[in-house]
């Protein structure tokens, strides 16, 4: 796959085959590719915790918020929740600046999830606090993002936007539809 | 390249060969790129400007901070300087809050061009105010990053980080020194 297929297919994938399990080797892995990434000023700030642990994700999952435009959906029932979670953390220790550090890793790590036949989707709306508390986690590290990761058991396209639209949404055969703005909206000017 | 290669060679270059140029279709394909990641929300608030021109890239350069830790060099001479920049907007007319949506584009940019042969630096330290002015950017586009991109001239190596010394270094031969932590320093934990 070349990089253009590899992110056409890393779409926000929310529901999972959970039975299809995740190594923590495999959590490694990716991870270790962050490593590699470039980070502001170099102080590479950003820390990971991860969880393949069906007893762990249990307790971490009550405290995610899932597709926010589906107001119908409470998010992935039993049998398609994700075998694993990365979470993103800053380590306030080091540096008070993440500049866009986080992204980075983040695109890199799902980058890597896909190119090996898994998927995944960034959750911002977390319970911080709660899942501190279920880490364990020192006070210096913050919980960033949490990257719910599973083999995907859903079908995402994306379409062009249309009146502004913004909102995914989902069709009669639970395909989940993603509205992105056209190329000509995005690019300003390029002088040549 | 498989992403690990390609993530591996995508270093911050900040010296190229300035004669091989970049065309527009080109820095179009990559910020093409950007186009089909995830974006918090969905809301897409970023946009793009590019420069192939060597006036324009003339006139931006002087406005770019380089290699703060390198306090002996002022960047890049004439001969070694950048082909292409691309000027990472926030669109605040589109949405106040661009979560980690900058560094996601960035990178997936970067990638595109290294696949491509060529390679580039996150600018984060620019005169944002005479850059604006000089694209004639309105007051809603913010700039966020200038990516300086063309053909690398320098080699840069991974090292492993010691003694919490995260500053980059330039060898007798001018081979460029990136210490990175070490994988076993990044992962707080990962639960089995």
């Amino acid at each position: 796959m070349n990089l253009s297929e590899l992110i056409r297919k890393n779409r926000s994938y929310r529901r999972f085959h959970e039975t299809e399990r995740i190594s923590g080797s495999q959590l490694e892995k990716w991870i270790g590719l962050a490593r590699f990434t470039p980070s502001g000023r170099n102080m590479q700030p950003l820390k990971y915790a991860g969880s393949v642990s069906p007893e762990l994700n249990a307790e971490i999952f009550p405290n995610l918020g899932w597709a926010g435009y589906l107001s119908d959906w409470n998010g992935p029932s039993e049998g398609e929740r994700p075998a694993a979670y990365i979470i993103v953390l800053h380590d306030k220790s080091i540096s008070e600046n993440r500049y866009c550090d986080d992204g980075i890793a983040v695109q890199s790590i799902l980058l890597g999830a896909v190119e090996d036949g898994y998927g995944g989707c960034i959750i911002g709306s977390v319970n911080k606090a709660k899942v501190s508390r279920i880490l364990k986690l020192p006070d210096h590290l913050e919980i960033l993002w949490v990257l719910a990761l599973g083999k995907p058991a859903e079908q995402v396209v994306i379409e062009d936007l249309k009146d502004n639209n913004v909102k995914y949404w989902r069709d009669m055969n639970q395909v989940h539809h993603v509205p992105k703005r056209k190329l000509d909206e995005l690019i300003y000017q390029i002088t040549l």
